[in-house]
């Protein structure tokens, strides 16, 4: 410990599930810490309106902000409030006392990341945000500083937990969703209100998120298509299964000429895919630069001590380079340059009931060139017809599939769902 | 381009396989390169005792070392030379010379790094080697950086492409040994000389630098038990596929007390285990944190580009940090601090042919407690008793098995391969 002689003062705003975690793990791993970021770390104070009468941190509390912002010996602040309220006022009262802010909430960086990062630099001050994508997983360090030397290709990835989980069950145990949404639940891995994560905009602030730094212009979350798992069902998953594939929910993005595009969607994936393996809460981001090829981060993304372990790593990474670390900005485009949806090209796997099957697949093979009918045998689905469409655009195969609903052979579309090769 | 003010210069020594590729991917990427760099980089010399007549860079070539050295203008010096020679005494003079060095050597930082390291820190230079472990994949940075607010309990690693290749083709093809060497050798994943990669040295290399790094303590490659995977068969194979597992070949560490663990050998993992899906020349590497939990790093462990893009990163990390970037050196202890192999615990999997079987299962009985026998059913394995001992010390367990193969009953022991659980 000799080379250590300065103190680093931080101040936790917000001592939630990561709040707290980013208290115990400065605490247990405090050696190993200041061994790598050349100095001691110790946190002074943190903020909450509530009490905590029994943690072991209750002396460091306080409720005034004031005591925080006015202490010129606090330099690194750790926002874990989240949302886009108090949140995106004490970052930049921080921005404004040249205080560092590091955080794991996505949805003020997804929402008002340019503003925040201008600010930062302006100022001289880091505003990192590793903890927002992937949990404990490294992947916003990795993407901007190791593959550095890279155009990034495209990104594509399982960015949330909860319906992987739920994804999972269904796939695994034979639960239909309502029930393994239950099971996740039951298992502290879906909130009370389980919309953010089942409708996929988690996963869309993330890839928005990733997107951004990739391709070094802020990609807004709202202009991003987001589908959900919830109309996913068993039979669905028994097809993927009889395809030799699975069913993910999977953020995408990738440059395409000027624009970008972006979707979050349940998707259909060979089981070669790397992500086809990652399993239960597990998350993985697989990134495709033009020397490195394919390389994939895996690992929990969520949970208390492993998102606060990437909250620690920015800390670090802050204290070890006084000449500062992220300095990117996120230039915002005076025009939408995220693709449509559907201007994008993708293949449908579609599953219908027909009345007249003949006639509905005739139907299907003159509208669909080169379309691939999928036979499995399974009772109950005597009148239904599976295909895959090929690869077009997207708002062309759905007004095709549209088309096809509207013939009297065809009694209803039961499900459309992507395929996703890369 | 605006920001865009100085030129940093460097120098690439050797201009083989890595070397030129990382003068094509600064020239290919320069735009987003120097955009993350904040500076532009160009390369100014290259040295190279042969000739490259038809090269687009051959106006940059020297073959005169002094015009690298006594330049200035070159802060950065690129070795890509390998070995431990010319290699060792370059790397020295640029670092006499105030030279930051990048390198893909991990032959060189294996066996000097922990001297190499501290003479940079000494000279307030930087020694950099992401490229020496795991190609393009962000391995170093991420264990050192990234993963700095953990303590890191354990390594997990697919290595080495030419072994991983080669188990493939021999799992999925049905080839033998020999002929996937051949396969891998035609397809330019094999040298002509493979022992390096086959007999697991290069692996080891790997490990130890990925150790060294991870315990903060230099771990010396020669004490590193390795094990090649010249003697797994294609009945070994069938085996493992009997127990829903593959045969990898499997660099591992941990800490354990006051030692360090560390081994290269071939070992049976199961399908689950995040490691098993990694196929033909991929490398993987699942690292073990005390917050973090496990994550894993996956994409091309070799390859002109991709490992190219990790010298490159380097070199935009040095760019940025004017302040220092690796900065650690690597405590050489004064004993041995590597765990001998036959203290460490393990089970194998055993096969062996018996002239008595009942009476050679009897004895394997009484002498492992809690042995699991494999019973696969195949022409010609009619003689063969297959078993997976139970988990203890390797020094027990290798002592059972040399008494089991003396008794009558028992003709010869035909394989004993590693079960890796982690």
């Amino acid at each position: 410990m000799g080379e250590v002689i300065f103190m680093i003062n931080i101040a936790v705003l917000g001592y939630g599930v990561v709040g707290s975690g980013v208290v115990e793990v400065i605490k247990k791993n405090s050696l190993s810490i200041s061994r790598r970021a050349g100095e001691e770390i110790g946190v002074k104070k943190i903020l909450d309106i509530r009490d905590f009468p029994e943690s072991p941190d209750r002396d460091l509390m306080t409720k005034n902000a004031d005591e925080i912002f006015d202490d010129d010996s606090i330099s690194i602040i750790v926002e874990t409030i989240g949302g886009i309220g108090a949140a995106y006022e004490f970052t930049k009262r921080a921005f404004s006392c040249g205080k560092h802010v590091v955080t794991s909430n996505k949805e003020l960086v997804a929402t008002h990341g340019p503003e925040l990062l201008r600010i930062a630099k302006d100022r001289g001050v880091n505003y990192l945000f590793e903890a927002s994508v992937g949990g404990g997983i490294p992947i916003i360090h990795p993407l901007y500083q190791c593959l550095a030397a890279n155009e990034i290709i495209g990104i594509t990835g399982i960015l949330n937990g909860t319906t992987n989980y739920i994804l999972t069950r269904m796939k695994k145990d034979g639960e239909d969703f309502q029930a393994a949404l239950k099971s996740a639940q039951r298992n502290g891995y879906a909130e009370a209100d389980p919309s953010a994560d089942i409708e996929g905009h988690d996963a869309c602030r993330k890839i928005a998120i990733l997107s951004s730094i990739a391709y070094n212009e802020f990609v807004d979350y709202k202009n991003i298509y987001t589908e959900g798992i919830t109309r996913i069902s068993t039979v669905d998953m028994e097809y993927a299964e009889f395809m030799d594939s699975v069913i993910k929910l999977i953020a995408i993005s990738k440059r395409v000429g000027d624009k970008i595009f972006a979707r979050v969607s349940p998707a259909i994936i060979s089981k070669n895919h790397p992500l086809a393996n990652v399993e239960d809460v597990f998350n993985a981001i697989v990134v495709k630069g033009n020397a490195i090829g394919d390389a994939m981060f895996y690992g929990r993304g969520a949970g208390k001590l492993p998102t606060a372990s990437a909250v620690v790593a920015d800390i670090i990474d802050i204290v070890k380079h006084t000449d500062g670390v992220g300095g990117y900005v996120w230039e915002k485009k005076k025009y939408n340059n995220v693709m449509h949806i559907d201007e994008s090209e993708t293949r449908f796997f579609v599953r219908l009931v027909a009345s007249n099957k003949e006639e509905a697949a005739n139907f299907i093979s003159r509208t669909f060139e080169g379309v691939d009918f999928v036979k499995m045998d399974k009772p109950g689905l005597q009148e239904e017809i599976a295909f895959i469409t090929p690869k077009a655009r997207e708002g062309e195969l759905k007004a095709k599939i549209m088309q096809t609903a509207g013939i009297g052979a065809v009694s209803a579309i039961v499900s459309t769902i992507r395929m996703e090769d890369e």
